[in-house]
């Protein structure tokens, strides 16, 4: 029993981490004292010195354990060769966790309002996206593993390092997210620009998860057959549709 | 007098022109028809062919000056020879107006909501800033001609065509258009982190201009002495600022 509460723990611990990589953004990592690194991954065909000296030195110095790899082994671990310049780093942000270790800890004293994106491909509106979420009044980000841009430095960036405070929560698919919400008795909505119902007007009745449809094809057939309620934002001088990073924006400060 | 009368008709009409440049952007405005355009600019170092071609024949037909000019006039025209890719194109967007001309016309019957861009520089915010108003619930978005950025293709881009549909308002500089608010009673707001009351606690009692800042300076300090009300977004997470982009649309979506 103990060994299979270990696994558990163990399991959900490496699902929470965070890889990121790129040299300046993991020398930035090593640099804050408030973020958590677990491991610094090297390949070992970087040259010596320079930043890569410095990036030894800093993690030495905090006690994070260094591995060394060849070059295929770090693009496995980086799952991007192309840009990650021979460095990642595994990290662990206290507020990133699975849907599902999240919703066991959650009893039912209130509400929860959660966003969920459904195929959000571009890093740009990833980052936007949990900027303005993370500063407003969003219990949880729901970013599934298949379909959505990853963590990447360009979300990173993109989120001017919001990443690291934002509470987000991941899942496989969103489908599966989405099942998983409904035991809860979550209501689903998705934004639409044909519903009748107006976001600003809608006033849920208990918890929420409002979910952003990709930038061209809007929320996903499938997605859109588990949605409980359709709502629209009003727009003036026949304006088709809003940046998705916006609507995130406004569905966060909705007062 | 009718001359004078005449000669400030014709001063505003050639003042309230969008010049626009590049080829794909030209030929788009020449292939919608709901487009009015004056005058279209040709260098004559432009090879004959393809798309050139196509632009002269959707000129022609739509009866459009065409005017052609050596490569430098071109440039003087366009004010980007980098991008202009030798075309541009003056065209007529209604609902773009000088502020001057937009405040003799406004008589005092019901309050107007303005949102003003003090120093945005990035192409994409001004864009997207851009698309959000004119979505939202704003009279008018003042431009100044100083110190943002142009109505360049990438803005025209950023902001998804609505750049054409838009209230746009523009002045020279930034103090000289709070000047001529200011003379009519206009509430000038300023968005600022440090601001003790929340925006979407604000009620204004009369009209109100909202000035968004620079993306890393924030309001400059010639704009802030002129504020009547500084106001503040509450943010959780520690998160410092958002997106210029996201808090026009948070002013223009306010209910």
């Amino acid at each position: 029993m103990n060994d299979s509460k270990n696994y558990q723990q163990k399991k959900r611990f490496f699902n929470d981490l965070l890889t990121i990589y790129g040299r300046k953004p993991v020398l930035e990592a090593l640099e804050d004292s408030t973020m958590s690194l677990y491991k610094l991954h090297l390949a070992d065909s970087n040259k010596s010195g320079g930043i890569i000296a410095e990036i030894i030195k800093l993690a030495e110095k905090r006690g994070v354990e260094i591995q060394w790899h060849d070059r295929k082994s770090l693009s496995r671990i980086s799952r991007n060769s192309k840009q990650d310049q021979g460095v990642a780093a595994d990290i662990k942000v206290d507020k990133h966790q699975s849907l599902d270790h999240y919703l066991q800890q959650k009893t039912n004293e209130r509400s929860l309002r959660l966003i969920a994106l459904d195929n959000i491909t571009n890093p740009q509106n990833v980052g936007m996206i949990i900027r303005s979420v993370c500063a407003g009044n969003i219990d949880g980000l729901i970013i599934p593993r298949k379909g959505c841009a990853a963590l990447s430095p360009l979300v990173i960036k993109a989120s001017v390092g919001t990443v690291f405070k934002a509470p987000l929560l991941h899942c496989e698919t969103l489908a599966q997210g989405l099942g998983a919400l409904r035991d809860r008795d979550v209501t689903i909505c998705t934004l639409s620009s044909h519903a009748k119902q107006s976001l600003f007007e809608y006033q849920a009745q208990q918890s929420v998860v409002y979910i952003l449809g990709n930038e061209t094809e809007g929320v996903s057939e499938e997605v859109q057959k588990l949605s409980d309620q359709q709502l629209s934002i009003p727009m003036n001088n026949g304006v088709e549709s809003l940046n998705v990073a916006v609507t995130a924006a406004l569905i966060a400060f909705k007062q």
